[in-house]
């Protein structure tokens, strides 16, 4: 036997697990402010409902895990929770329509081995399935930015609708089957600058003319009103405009950005992508967008789903979060001087006082005490003698400060849980 | 494609998962109050590790499910949480000891089709390792009368220490090659009665006298101490009986049953069960015990790795809960009656106050919209319309006794806040 992880997982330690924690009860709560319940599908599927046409595509299927069972069915671990979402929604007819779900939980893809792409890793999705209402698409606006707010994490919101993306190629003259194409060169004008676009579009088949207008059409600056009224009257009559003419009524929390694509060929409509401003993490934080055709399709196409979500990514969100030293859950420590018994009688009272309290189980010496309670970064250790029980007075040291103070029990726990 | 899951896995719909992560949160909670910090292991794990001969046994090697990823490395997924507990603790030789961890996950076991038994479920373990105290024993079980609480419901925790029951065979006279067997027949006192226990014991070789000395034994009636007492004088030394006489200095909510057995064979002291009280669920709803050479063997016994656990039933414990009908995490749906915008604005304030809302997004009849918030549990309705908003007041519906009111918005947040 190795004593190690397979490749490409990792063990989170407590350190890191506390703060996914904390960032996950935050994106739950939002999620349930804005009236999304939770839902937990299998992380074990038939395999043929995840290699559908209409599910992850080719690429995605290349890095599916896939087993049997001793029935020898052929299963598959699920690489995102929109597949899942969709058989849910696909084997639950009588659901109430809109249905607001979210789902927070581990997918895996068997991709290369790189440092930063894990085979294991968790997704964080919010989506409601059954409006075409603009409100819908707004409230994922609204709850991106309430969570980084409460994340105390500064972002900005990029919004764009495929449609106008669509209109404004076809109104420059490209031609139709070009589309999907065009689109997917204006995804990289991030990576890539203006020149490496316009060579990747002549190349392409389009004309000089066509991809000079373009790029003038989608790098526009000013307010969202500036760009809409600038829009209306260079391309005209437009739904996607429409959209999000309506959009801004329900939210101004978001950058109007005509550039912005998002590669995945199965948005229709708005889409969205957030970004962290001052933040060594350049990618998008969460993004998301409008999905109308997709469930839809994959569901055999009889009945239309339209769609719109959101989807957070909880392991940058934890690397863009500054890193202070590990916060411990337990905020106390005791240590017992010869009196074990009546020391784990007054642990067990800080803990009914709701505070998170340890004990030192094996009669160590207090320096070895000390110690272990610094290296676990523990702030506060309690000495506990039969002299301060008769005193009925707790000498309480502040780890941080290294100071020491002698409290009574009520004093005590006040201390603590400042 | 076929739309279904696959065999022996189903989704946890919205009203179970509200149930589950209520339950979550109080394990979380109480695991925290004791000073266990969160850990996550990943789900697949390398095969070796799982199949190690000190691991989970023959047995579960038969239920384990295998994969390979692209590598062709032989993998598999968990199929508990121990065995990855102790293969991070060997990874993780600088580890302050004694380490306090939790884990709550999924695990998988490719076992017979049964409607009862899932092929992935939840296990929540709460572990200490590095530590001989009996002070550690006593706080599982304050942990477990804590958690179940909380949840308001009654239990009984049957504590006993499997060196007593050795102790107790060997001195009825059996020999020591049957000590195990012995404890086997004894773990089935729960499921056959006295006499088919003694007529499995004459076929194991165990004479009649050494069984009805040892099922008197095992079968003392009183209190704890009266117990302890009675054993004492009967078999005399023993480490167990100093165990467990230790252990009731430290806690008093426990039975100690000298018949309770538990059949892992890797429990080396202290053992412990917890039961419902007044419920259909028979089965113990949490259970554990002290298993000190298990890790260390796994390690490759060079180290002493003495610990301590216990692991919730979360299955059980949901289906043990009063089923109340569905509570929606929504607690109030606005109904907008013609403005759209100003609506939206007034759910973003109920937000703000901090109370789970929902709004119409498909402007469907008042009718349609009492259907929907009536089918999902929604405690509360507003309508809102012109004439509300010039008043600044919100005609409040209670949607269980039907009534309906008018208030100004203070008064609404509180009245759905209560």
């Amino acid at each position: 036997m190795k004593l190690e992880t397979a490749k490409g997982v990792k063990d989170i330690k407590p350190e890191e697990k506390i703060l996914r924690e904390r960032v996950i009860s935050i994106l739950k709560e939002v999620f349930e402010l804005y009236g999304y319940n939770p839902l937990e599908t299998p992380i074990v599927e038939r395999f043929d409902v995840l290699a559908s046409k209409y599910a992850g595509g080719e690429e995605i299927l290349r890095e599916i895990f896939k087993l049997k069972d001793q029935g020898k069915r052929d299963l598959a671990l699920r690489y995102d929770l929109t597949v899942p979402f969709s058989r849910f929604v696909g084997m639950n007819p009588t659901l109430k329509m809109p249905f607001k779900r979210y789902e927070i939980g581990n997918v895996f893809r068997d991709g290369p081995l790189t440092s930063s792409r894990l085979r294991q890793f968790y997704q964080c999705d919010v989506d409601v399935v059954g409006t075409n209402s603009m409100m819908a698409d707004a409230e994922f606006i609204e709850i991106a930015n309430l969570v980084f707010k409460k994340l105390d994490m500064k972002v900005f919101v990029r919004v764009n609708n495929r449609k106008i993306l669509d209109d404004i190629i076809l109104r420059c003259n490209v031609k139709k089957n070009l589309v999907d194409s065009v689109i997917l060169s204006i995804d990289k004008l991030d990576k890539i600058d203006d020149k490496g676009v316009k060579d990747e579009l002549l190349e392409k088949g389009v004309s000089k003319t066509s991809i000079s207008r373009l790029l003038k059409l989608i790098s526009i600056k000013g307010t969202n009103k500036q760009k809409l009224d600038f829009l209306k009257r260079e391309i005209g009559e437009s739904q996607g405009l429409k959209e999000i003419s309506e959009l801004m009524k329900y939210s101004k929390d978001f950058v109007f950005d005509v550039s912005l694509a998002r590669g995945l060929s199965y948005y229709t409509g708005t889409v969205f992508e957030v970004y962290l401003k001052n933040s060594e993490v350049k990618t998008s934080v969460a993004a998301g967008g409008r999905y109308d055709n997709m469930i839809g399709n994959f569901l055999g196409g009889k009945r239309e789903y339209p769609a719109v979500g959101i989807s957070f990514g909880l392991d940058r969100i934890v690397l863009a979060m500054k890193k202070e030293k590990f916060e411990n859950i337990v905020k106390v420590y005791v240590i017992p001087i010869g009196i074990k018994e009546k020391a784990f009688e007054i642990v067990e009272k800080l803990r009914e006082n709701g505070i998170n309290s340890d004990i030192d189980f094996n009669s160590r010496s207090i320096s070895k005490n000390l110690d272990y309670a610094s290296k676990l970064n523990i702030p506060y250790v309690i000495f506990l003698g039969e002299k301060e029980l008769k005193l009925k007075k707790f000498k309480l040291k502040d780890m941080n400060s290294g100071k020491e103070c002698l409290l009574d029990f009520k004093e005590l726990v006040k201390k603590i849980k400042n």
